[in-house]
């Protein structure tokens, strides 16, 4: 790479979503004007215990905050608006959206109390924000009015495709704009960064429409009640689960908050097409056959305490599972969530219901990304001179590269970038500036950013071997120890049926003290001697008798 | 299922793998005598914080000593074998099991310091344990000398299948024995026990033999050197890689402990086919080209500190992978660790290398469970009158049973058991007996079983919130508060940076305990309630001030 830096460059700076999946945020700098696109979370892992969700560190947009002139949004899903109640309060500037995501938007902000300045793009009808002249390119995704970005500088169009596939027979009747796209590419586009989600999926990604006849097959033969549970956003899953179930003679209910809130938002837009009369609210379920029924669910996460998981145990308030009843998971095994889902599959399968996942059944959901065949198609639209992949793992964003090279890109042309690279790009080629600060930040309860790597370490070393805690309590002149050391234990064995063990170690701490440098005299200046004698101490015991490795924690108390 | 219990009834007790993938145990009961069939263990899971590995509860077979006859082991896998070393002791029988698991057992053995007693048992040579007649029947799987179990007793013959696939072409050129499952069909079978891992596969499982040419493609185009990940039990698989090396005329370099030791166990024996020559010491991999050589690897799960790891991580001893390099996943992603192999597999591309994994290259590894196909053809070959899908969850254990279905066994005939099931087989049919204690013993350390679903559930919680230890020091005879409230916390913030809210933790406590029911009067009877103002002040601080909820451990010293 050059190194380039000047008024005619383009800085891209990724702070999310680039070497992970989840939590897009991407920085474009130029003419000393930052343009924020997409401002997403991510959901906590086993290595991030208590945290609730996780949100890109923005401490370079909080630097420059005078110089972000928008955030740009491409479409609703979480993993690129979810950070807005948390990140727009610190960069408070004008949101721009299409419809159906400023409408979800609308519920967030209300239950976060912050009223950002909000513009509705229009597609394909280009405006202006600073330097950068925006237009929205409408493209299918497993949410509606989701769109790809036009960026128009200067030195050339830059197209950031945000999440997409190519679905030529939309439920929506609204394709991915092919022309544009085209349009774009015989114009000459400078670079395109694009979603590198299913780069290892062969093929063209198979279209929504493929999974309504499928649902009608299994509505049809099903003889109780009928299950379907898909993401709340897919409002085009849910209008196909819907008009199953209208073919099938059943009426449909909505179970789950963000589903009901979704399906309103949906309906009042035009986006989805349901009337009154095939609904039943949920506290109705009892007053309806179970074979006229389908009940559309959120849940499929297996989500501890989400409203599918209370009746797969046959602990919800209107909704029962019985034998002979079929639970559709029209919906992905999201990596990380599995466990959750099989155990709640083996619910579902002990309470007699039969269980249609699409881990055993073909088309009963489709992605909305990108496969290998539709990303060299946008390739081969866009024909762009410099390509970055985004969005994915290091191992997605090298194999798209290599997909570029595949369609004629040179080497040198492109480059795979993670997050917190500052890269610039001017009509030369890609350079390499300053990286800024980047990371992620821990949303907990109330805290947003007070739960570091530290908390976290100490979360999980809890969690492997529990705690001791030491109290030494000493005469504050003598230094003398006036008490036998008291433990409190957590996690570590079951204390009750521990007495003797747990004996064994005040004595063990007792002997180290009395063998310690200076005997029994723990003044002031000894404290740390006498924490660091009693803390060792406890760390040889435990390992020896149990082979373990407590958080050991002193305190010593002077009277 | 009907209600019977007598002389000539087979009693089946699952301990372990029926509800779960994992800890196969099975005990077989008998006129008064039990059969204990394979012995493994379990990984753990997030769930299961700090445990090393996870053993089936055996509280029965303790109850029953005296009853138990014999150990009999279908194959060397961890889930077959690996809780011997802890369940053995505690029932001191002999084991029974085929030349290549008692040489993988002799180590094990070693390691524990235990000497069981062993026979070694032939193929296709029945031989007598108490009531029960054995035949070993060999099966083809993902560890060689693998076998499936004919059990013959006065009521008919039990075929249990242990793990299994039907590979045509085995590499080691022994193929499931077709003829003695048929022949025993031929005879009547009383009842199938058939392994569920893959039951929701369709079609047959594919050979071992597959892999070999993609191995020896890949590693001819390598330019640099080639790591090939795998099992270290699955020999067949190792066979394959050293084959395609000699092909492209490297030499191979064994890595990780458990590789060298099966190796020279399959070697002492005649499993594998490899010759001095042909290896390379660890050591001297500086000695040669890079090009010239291919290590075989463990550490395809991603565990952390494996030598697969530290090679990725550029702190591996003797080995480097470097840009160019190839890096070979000829292994499964077991569920549950795709986290940590994705994050290896990302590091392994930062490195430079060309990585390649079953997610994206077609048989670069192949199963050794049967798929429906073959689950099928088991049930053709060995026609039984009675069916007890085993190994699997239950969604597993439904599908298989679905199968037996639709292989024309009555329904009635079927039965679905899970763990701690007494299930009662004579020849009129399946009843149901006593459950017996059941459950998931864990090992942490030197403890077994001292660890429980307390102590755990405190682990979780611990990790979730963290901790606050709260210690009060009152004057023994008055009950007064002789210094202020003591905080220690670990896990909930950063304590240096939230020296304030920590104080105002403490000062809450101070007030809670002088609006108390009794003042400060904190004298012996009143401990409870100091403790119990002292722990819901500090729940109600956390809650209101950051929305977590820390474990709160309280105690109250008397001076």
């Amino acid at each position: 790479m050059s190194d380039v830096d000047n008024a005619q460059s383009l800085h891209i700076i990724p702070l999310g979503g680039l070497g992970e999946i989840g939590m897009n945020l991407m920085a474009y700098e130029f003419d000393g004007k930052i343009l924020v696109v997409d401002c997403g979370l991510t959901f906590p892992t086993p290595d991030t215990p208590g945290v609730d969700v996780i949100i890109p560190d923005i401490d370079y947009l909080r630097q420059r905050r005078d110089d972000v002139i928008g955030i740009v949004l491409t479409h609703g899903h979480e993993d690129h608006i979810g950070a807005l109640p948390y990140i727009w309060p610190e960069i408070p500037v004008t949101i721009y959206a299409t419809a159906f995501t400023l409408g979800l938007l609308g519920r967030k902000f209300r239950e976060h109390r912050i009223e950002p300045p909000t513009i509705q793009v229009q597609h394909r009808q280009p405006f202006q924000c600073g330097p950068f002249n925006i237009a929205f390119i409408p493209v299918t995704h497993s949410i509606v009015d989701a769109s790809a970005l036009a960026i128009r500088l200067p030195i050339g169009v830059v197209v950031h495709t945000g999440d997409f596939k190519f679905d030529y027979t939309p439920v929506d009747g609204r394709p991915t704009d092919l022309y544009s796209f085209a349009k774009l590419g015989e114009e000459g586009v400078l670079c395109l960064l694009s979603d590198s989600t299913n780069v290892t999926r062969p093929g063209a990604s198979r279209p929504e429409r493929i999974v309504g006849p499928r649902l009608r097959e299994l509505i049809e033969r099903a003889e109780g009640l009928v299950v379907a549970v898909t993401f709340a956003s897919n409002i085009q899953r849910i209008q196909q689960i819907i008009d199953a179930a209208k073919a099938c003679g059943r009426k449909v209910i909505l179970n789950g908050r963000s589903m009901e809130a979704n399906v309103q938002v949906a309906r009042e837009l035009g986006f989805i097409q349901v009337s009154d009369a095939d609904l039943v609210p949920v506290k109705k379920f009892d007053q309806h056959q179970r074979s006229n029924l389908v009940v559309v669910s959120t849940g499929s996460q297996g989500e501890p305490n989400s409203s599918l998981v209370r009746i797969a145990q046959g602990e919800h308030r209107d909704i029962r599972v019985l034998a002979g009843d079929m639970v559709i998971f029209s919906s992905k095994f999201i990596p990380g969530n599995e466990r959750a889902i099989w155990t709640l599959i083996n619910q579902l399968f002990q309470d007699g219901a039969e269980v249609i996942h699409e881990k055993d059944y073909k088309d009963i959901h489709v992605s909305g990304h990108a496969s290998e065949e539709d990303l060299k198609l946008m390739l081969a639209l866009t024909r762009p001179r410099f390509f970055m992949p985004m969005h994915g793992e290091p191992h997605h964003l090298h194999r798209h590269r290599q997909l570029a090279l595949q369609m004629g890109i040179p080497a040198e042309n492109t480059t795979v970038a993670l997050n917190g690279d500052r890269v610039i790009l001017d009509q030369t080629g890609f350079g390499l500036g300053e990286p800024v600060p980047h990371g992620r930040v821990f949303v907990d309860g109330k805290g947003v950013g007070d739960v570091g790597d530290i908390v976290l370490r100490d979360r999980r070393h809890l969690s492997e071997y529990g705690l001791v805690t030491v109290i030494l309590v000493v005469e504050k002149d003598s230094g003398k120890l006036l008490d036998r050391p008291e433990l409190l234990t957590r996690g570590v064995v079951h204390e009750d049926e521990s007495q003797e063990l747990l004996e064994d170690a005040r004595i063990a701490v007792e002997q180290a003290l009395e063998l310690g440098p200076r005997g029994m005299d723990f003044s002031d200046d000894e404290q740390a001697t006498a924490n660091d004698l009693a803390v060792r101490a406890l760390r040889r015991f435990f390992k020896k008798r149990l082979g373990r490795r407590p958080v050991v924690l002193p305190l010593v108390m002077e009277m």
